[in-house]
């Protein structure tokens, strides 16, 4: 199946391959009366565009976003927003070994094996240029969430971690890393740098938190809020793990070290002691941040070759050249908290829909 | 929001309470002519129920499915299956302190800021009793995917963890514990033992392998079979991590290392010579097996008190009283693999309708 | 497929066959804190039920509902709510012919094409008792649009019609027809009975009118208000034709005589001079009276012979001897009334999702 | 809300308004391999495309197609296909009398107490423009169901049917009413010429007919075939009424003259001796041609003017100058056809899913 749509009430469906003429979302059921144009989109696909620095794919996109409907006066109509990316830079001449033989840890051959054909210049549908389009969805579905705060950076580059004491989220707009701790970020220079240059890759950990989320969204039980972030997350090119909160920690602590004990807040709201939950029970915001936290594999694109089959099942060995992220993980960050806007949005309304 | 229902064609609805008279589940979109009597559902509930052993709660509830309606003559008959288990056990006494506070790490205080109201009798809706609802419509999804082995199994608790050269299938269904290591299981009777009798309560890593599915399967972008997994897994009642084969690993691994190399097979189909991947790639399914991992919190609740607030907003401490597992991991396996049978199940319908 | 979901935020799902051992609803997404309990739906499936005069199924269904789950201490709690009625009165013997042969008119041929078997006993899925289930998920859609009046009556039996000057909404429930004019109820009692001795059935028509439904409700463009009824409708067994306001006679009318001029009215909203649309443009409510129009075609089930086949393809001639409604319209005036309660209350709450 | 997503399977999703800069559809869940590029298109809009004759509106739009997305090398790959037409003969300067005051008949007023703003330009949204997406997704659902010929025509205007004994489906083509009856054509061409002429405007009736359906598609009970052509047709602009087969007559045959006898017939199947039902009985199709008739009201846009309000309340009167079809059922006509062809390939696809 092909199943280009994601959410429930506030719905965005995405369009478009990595070398195909644009691509595209198309923003379904957002509340009218806010203000939108194209500046309020450009700075979140600014953030993830590709060949900002020499640690990430050095293709060349402006990835300008134009709305074509959904508008008016600058102001949402309440009908769908259609927004457009044309693609600018695509070099399809590279791809004639990709045509052939299956890039290992791509979806070359699973597409194929689905559709019996493939678009193979650059990945098609499978290319994370499809991001892009989340990006830009996701920054209509901030709009619906202005009281809420998204952060997102990463931890964790090749095993190398940020130092939590040193956190500081300044430093996220201050490097190539979107890391949060400006030692890290030194040090991921160097580290991302050597990858690229022995022609590997990285894996990384991105987190994202969401302050200022109400208590009460989400939609038990099988549109719970932290099942719809799973997915989210899960569905983002190259994430192989999602956590909320401790996430797969929580399997080695007892019951009093991951409770969350509270206390009478100011606000009449309980305060809560600790956020082991990273802000979810039951399916449910309890008002804490909402933490999740995402495991990126290490691009499958790379320069040391492996042994894979062709299309007519003979083995060959393929190095995949080309321009690419020596760690899609840091420019998964944008999209982490694009999808982190899409979902809490599409549960702000839900949550309103049946409960007013 | 409420939201009770999961899949795409083969889905199913569930309903029911802790404490209320009964709860169920419907199926529907399930394909006609397939042999199902409530002996094709009842092992598997069997497998989940309660009171089977100290080492989970004690609460008695035969789980005795009926099925209400879509089959004839002992098949399927393709139109919705309604599968109801009746609340035996249910002493509704034991809830008055619960009614006034809300327990720590428990949806109480969530449900209570959604809804304005809860039913507290043995957390309601969000009590982990609505999983047997899931276990008897995986039953009726496993019917759907013969050519599917879907193995769950608990590889750690409390941090104690299986040996992986130990593994051994056949002892999964000989222990307690959903172990395949019996040295492992031996060590987790004193382990969960011990932490029941001190009040506590441990967390659990369940893992589940599904060989057989076909390549192919998987609705890019927004239903990848990955993404629709971890969703399906997140909803679990106290799942709080989920991991596609290598999962959070996958970020301290380089490009190379993390490479599922391809050389002729024999059937035709490449041959893998590693599954990182979990047998997912772009969200479609490989051929290879597909591995899903999950970290069940802590129970939440547990004898030792903690710092909570009442639904008046005073401070109090909680002990949670009642029947309790000491490690919901346990019986969450049989949840993990009828989730895993019905993500499946659903996919491979979705894939042929739109593939052939 | 088979697909027994209606609604987009209130969502319900209806399983159970005519001589299974019980059929029922499970309505999910209602608001919470709603007073609900059975004596709230019961007067519903009242209307409905079989057997209450001569001019309807002889076949004697209490038609109890019980709620098994989603409401605590009389009121929804915002859970699914699970709604369960018991078949009383299953005489499966009259069924051999049927077993062999297609009924014309009914769905038999239809069912076996489809799903290659089918419960052949007095219909099974496709059977008219399906309607219970949404008499009774009707009546909870109820108390979400407390403001709204809905009056469902049948216009139209055999061809002959109400006289619209003799309306009388009062006499709605004083006669077995629905019929809110006194003389034609008396006619009809001839024509029916006239027909039934025959052993022949009659069409009907039924029109439905929901008054207070506040402007605005309505997703356009492929959700719209009038789109859901028509589907709402047109899924109602034996339904063949659904008119929105003028309906088919607009075709006819000129487009002067088809506007609906406005005056500034009273409260600031426009005043509608006339409601050729029926309360609807656009696919979205105006505030003025939803007015729709059903027909029924005469009951396939009739007991002279009609030419038709058996299962193994060999002709033969068959009369449909069992219990049935001589005129099926007259039983569908209450399933009419619920589904435009449905429709209206998963409308409004999909309006305050998008709009607030 | 705002629901522009139609499908179950096979979905698409529109977007765009009148006056903005473009419009488009996305298609989803196609299947792959199946030959596509804008000459498959391109003929179905040209059918509907405006300014062709003088009896529709002058408005000059080539209405051209283009593909941004979803093929490779002249074939679908099983991705969403994303299809956009540009707007040029956009002239906004007519509406400033209707930015103020809303138009009698339009949606107007129902948008803005919906949305509490409107694009008032050409209608926005609620436009007949966007059915030229509709178009073209239609010509996409084609090529999924190659064995079905739909045939779409108007069979009265203005209360003036065809003959049905004059029928020739070649004439269809040959004039610019889609007409069958060449007198009726003839008749016509004054009827429509004179309403245009006296700033009037007239309803139609179109029917449409689909061959070569196979029996068994169709999802009992909430999205039957019928009762998602009711959704599809009643969603269309200016359409108050649809009718399966007998349609609204339905209501006044008897049972014995509605019936559709069998008898064996050549190939297995068997053959009806009539087809009251329109080819479809409980939701499912029969094998038969599947008939459904549609009532469009006559154009609202008419140059007579009526009494309205405007934005703040106050009286006026409005007349719609501009550029308006004197028949919007004429061009209704393509999108009914397409209608068709999206709601039958999607049924195809879901009864495959279930039944194989």
């Amino acid at each position: 199946m092909s199943w280009n749509t994601f959410g429930r009430v506030l719905r965005f469906t995405t369009w478009g391959e990595s070398h195909g003429p644009a691509l595209g979302a198309v923003v379904d059921g957002c509340p009218p009366g806010l203000a939108l144009d194209e500046s309020a989109i450009q700075p979140f696909l600014d953030a993830r565009r590709p060949g900002t620095s020499k640690f990430t794919t050095q293709r060349k996109e402006p990835d300008q976003v134009r709305i074509l409907s959904g508008t008016f006066e600058g102001k949402t109509t309440g009908t769908p927003i259609s927004l457009m990316i044309e693609n600018v830079d695509q070099r399809s001449k590279a791809y004639s070994e990709v045509a052939k033989a299956y890039r290992p840890g791509h979806a070359d051959y699973a597409y194929d094996a689905k559709y019996g054909l493939r678009d193979y210049r650059g990945g098609g549908r499978s290319s994370a240029r499809e991001t892009a389009a989340r990006v830009a969805a996701g920054a209509v579905a901030r709009l619906v969430i202005p009281e809420v705060t998204i952060t997102a950076y990463v931890s964790e580059i090749g095993g190398d971690a940020i130092d939590r004491e040193a956190f500081d989220a300044a430093q996220i707009a201050q490097n190539p890393f979107f890391c949060p701790d400006a030692w890290a970020a030194k040090r991921w220079e160097k580290l991302v740098d050597d990858a690229r240059l022995a022609g590997s890759s990285l894996g990384a950990v991105v987190e994202c938190v969401a302050e200022g989320v109400a208590a009460g969204w989400g939609a038990p039980i099988y549109a719970k809020l932290d099942a719809d972030l799973a997915s989210a997350m899960m569905g983002i090119n190259a994430v192989k793990g999602v956590e909320i909160g401790e996430g797969m920690a929580a399997a080695r602590l007892r019951g009093e070290e991951n409770a969350d004990p509270m206390r009478p807040g100011a606000q009449g709201a309980p305060e809560f002691l600790a956020n082991h939950a990273g802000g979810v029970a039951g399916g449910i915001s309890t008002g804490q941040p909402v933490v999740v936290r995402v495991a990126f594999k290490p691009t499958s694109s790379i320069l040391i070759a492996q042994p894979t089959v062709t299309r007519e099942g003979e083995a060959t060995d393929l190095a995949t050249k080309g321009r690419h992220d020596p760690c899609v993980g840091i420019r998964g960050t944008p999209v982490v908290a694009a999808m982190m806007a899409l979902v809490l949005a599409d549960h702000k309304l839900l949550h309103r829909a049946q409960c007013g």
